[in-house]
């Protein structure tokens, strides 16, 4: 075998033990006993040193230097590859397998904590993850920013100046948007009960429409929505709340975003480095356009209407246009994953500045609730009331995910992009949509960016499917007219 | 660290990755999107590789030479480190990939051929088995009995010769007693359709009862019932049949029986090779125990029919004796996992024989189908109606497993050892057992048996709990005055 052919034999098994990590993720979060915490910690450490091992071996490094690509998508093999390597190798593996360890031992007593409204029996841990990650950024920065050099791992090519920058662009826009649209009464929201086995079976139905394939994954409740998984088994999670039916609905419609890019991937790339999305970024942008662009446009939410009064009969609101106007509430809220398309990006921001500040150490992690409900109450006029509305409602921190947040709001960036660019080649989007037929958009979506992988770097895969270079201006025009329309402002 | 210390952190990280690669197997016969059996066998076949690789590592032996073990336990730790290095080195990684590969898909093949009664299409994918299984027991006889080799997997220290000398000294009597008894009426059993979801309920409290930790594992269903994992995490499945809630509650109880054994190990030898069952028979002698001896005794049938008319109301028998009956039917049947005590021993011994011969070249794969089936009609006197009936009820085979089989006897004739020796000990069993109360047996195996996992040897193992040296005796005495008395024959 060549040398190119070795590292990829070599790589090929490195994806499925990456495969079976990401599967002991899934079954912590749906599965495992609540007892095997502790023995899981081992368990992860030990397939994270092994996965670190391979990612660092110095054959790795000697077959890069001698591999010849055959063609395209081979260079890009190498690339992707090179890029692992390059990053295992300035992080030790015993740090990796501690901090495997301390974020599996850490998301339980998140869990715990935030069921308990107890912020000061999850510090001490998060202390220890935070410490362990600066350890960890500084490895990767080799003396530049620490932040950034995290940020690279979920959104290669992008600064946190960068992003400064286009949130700056943003919030001028969305501040203004959003004084005039909570000067307007809140529409009303739908009233009732709602069976839960009722809302999974919706939901269900609702990822099937949106093309999730359940032959190639499964659909189960855990504490937080996530997909997991690449190829042929990717599998999603949603939650149920017996009064809010769109907390499942959209949650599910979201994850399928994620989940059918992972599973429209060309198999050609199956276990290989380019067969799963190319970034958080851009894999946001799937999740967001799935979930707002067509979940919550006026022509799909129309046919999701008739569907809810079949299953449900009286929701409390009556018509179409009242179900819209439901589906767009913008309203006070303190939970990021419930809140709208117009403030999200403000949830965002306040991660991205605290989070920034502790891995620089300008933040220390004793003064982390003070200094999110300081910038939650500047920002949205009033003041956290419990710490699960707050500093503990997200799982990411205590899983070790720093520099990730931002991406979600490039996401949004992106998936403007990609639905202008949809738009203009789908004039008759709507007829479809208003038939619960989302396969044009899907399809489109397909063909245009998902099947590619991690064939192009991030914002080379948005350009040619967009057909320019990213920028913000498509998503503040769409949140505008929607908005302004919506509530006559 | 000393040679001693690093062995064991290294073998401490094996044991985890072992942990994996059961939760794998889990997670496929329960939760896996039946389209993900491609990439699975990729995945399995990584880990495999990973496995095999570290404990083939050459420090291993180097360590191993050097270890300076502190006291008895380290000695065994040794000693269990030792055997698994000296089989591991003997077969090639290759080797191991490809029947991890071969048999993730025969496990599907399986499963379908057994929905589609199609033997045909299960025998190319069962040849491949059996080839690569062959090689395997070639490898590791080094020029010796292949199939013993295979056994000593499963059951160290024990030959096919011992085995075969045990059945035989067994069979005249099993014979002699199920003849007396088959010419007795059979008695009635249950009537009526038993909810699916309340048998699951009543097999979740027996669980409990038997002192299953459901905080370190979990109940589900799946095709075959079975227990997987150690220390922490340790989960059973069961299956539901609307007309016979017996096969759940028998299974629930004969999956406690294993999962107990594992939960029970000395915490201290946590993911060290001590940390487990020490092998399939004395594994086979708990799930036995648990099941038969005090799950099908009089008293404890008598508590269990109580909960029974609770939960299900009319069940078609009305009095203590007659369920108790009913639990203990000895009648004409297929399948072995519904098997009665008696006839049981029966089923294996015509697996022993037809594997032997597979795995000694005496049997080929073609002909498995007709030799099974002129074997049944020979030992029962009737007829294989259908493949699920006969030559694929057991899912063994489609994983590998070789050489597994004689052990759940061996395991019935260890159980006839320990509950000799629990009822010498526990003169009162019996009125605890009346009360729905097993704390008193359990808490004795656990005490004489469990918590010692993989300390010593098998044989000595059920040496030490029984106070002598297994034999069949007990449990032919024990069979012979249970049927002699219940059918008064």
């Amino acid at each position: 075998m060549s040398s190119f052919e070795q590292l990829i034999a070599f790589e090929r098994e490195t994806q499925a033990l990456g495969q079976i990590s990401g599967r002991l993720g899934w079954d912590q979060e749906t599965m495992m006993p609540r007892g095997a915490a502790l023995q899981r910690g081992e368990e992860m450490a030990a397939i994270e040193g092994v996965l670190h091992a391979r990612r660092s071996d110095p054959r790795v490094a000697e077959w890069l230097e001698n591999a010849d690509a055959p063609d395209e998508v081979g260079r890009a093999q190498l690339r992707e590859i090179r890029r692992a390597y390059e990053r295992a190798v300035k992080v030790p593996g015993d740090l990796a397998s501690r901090i495997a360890r301390v974020t599996s031992e850490a998301q339980g007593k998140w869990a715990q904590a935030r069921a308990d409204e107890d912020v000061a029996a999850f510090l001490p841990v998060l202390q220890e993850v935070v410490a362990l990650k600066r350890q960890e950024g500084q490895a990767l920065a080799a003396g530049a920013n620490v932040y950034d050099a995290m940020i690279s791992d979920y959104e290669q090519g992008t600064t946190s100046s960068q992003i400064a920058e286009i949130f700056d662009a943003m919030r001028p826009g969305l501040v203004d948007l959003r004084a005039r649209v909570l000067e307007k009464p809140v529409p009303m929201g739908l009233s009732g009960t709602f069976d839960e086995a009722a809302q999974m079976a919706l939901a269900r139905q609702i990822a099937v429409t949106f093309g999730y394939d359940l032959n190639h994954g499964r659909l189960d409740k855990a504490v937080h929505p996530f997909s997991s998984g690449s190829g042929l088994d990717v599998r999603i999670t949603t939650r149920t709340n017996p009064l809010d039916p769109f907390n499942c609905i959209y949650s599910t419609i979201h994850e399928v975003g994620h989940a059918a890019y992972e599973q429209n991937v060309d198999r050609a790339y199956l276990l290989t480095a380019l067969g799963r999305g190319v970034s958080m970024g851009v894999h946001e942008s799937q999740s967001r356009i799935y979930e707002n662009q067509i979940g919550r446009s006026r022509a799909f939410s129309g046919w999701l209407f008739g569907q809810m009064r079949d299953r449900f009969g009286d929701i409390g609101v009556t018509s179409e246009e009242a179900f819209y106007a439901a589906v767009n509430r913008v309203q006070n809220g303190y939970i990021r994953t419930e809140s709208d398309e117009l403030q999200y990006n403000l949830h965002i921001m306040l991660r991205f500045d605290l989070e920034r500040a502790l891995m620089l150490g300008d933040l220390e992690v004793s003064d982390l609730e003070a200094a999110w409900n300081d910038r939650f109450l500047a920002d949205f006029g009033y003041s956290v009331d419990k710490p699960s509305h707050g500093c503990l409602q997200d799982v990411h921190w205590s899983v070790g995910l720093f520099g990730y947040f931002p991406t979600y709001s490039l996401g949004n960036v992106y998936a403007g992009c990609l639905h202008e660019a949809l738009r203009r080649d789908i004039p008759d989007l709507d007829d479809h949509l208003a038939r619960g037929d989302t396969s044009v958009a899907t399809g489109w979506l397909r063909e245009h960016l998902q099947q590619h992988g991690g064939l192009r770097e991030p914002r080379e895969t948005i350009a040619q499917a967009a057909g320019h270079d990213p920028d913000h201006v498509p998503l503040m025009s769409y949140l505008e007219e929607k908005f302004s329309t919506l509530y006559g402002v």
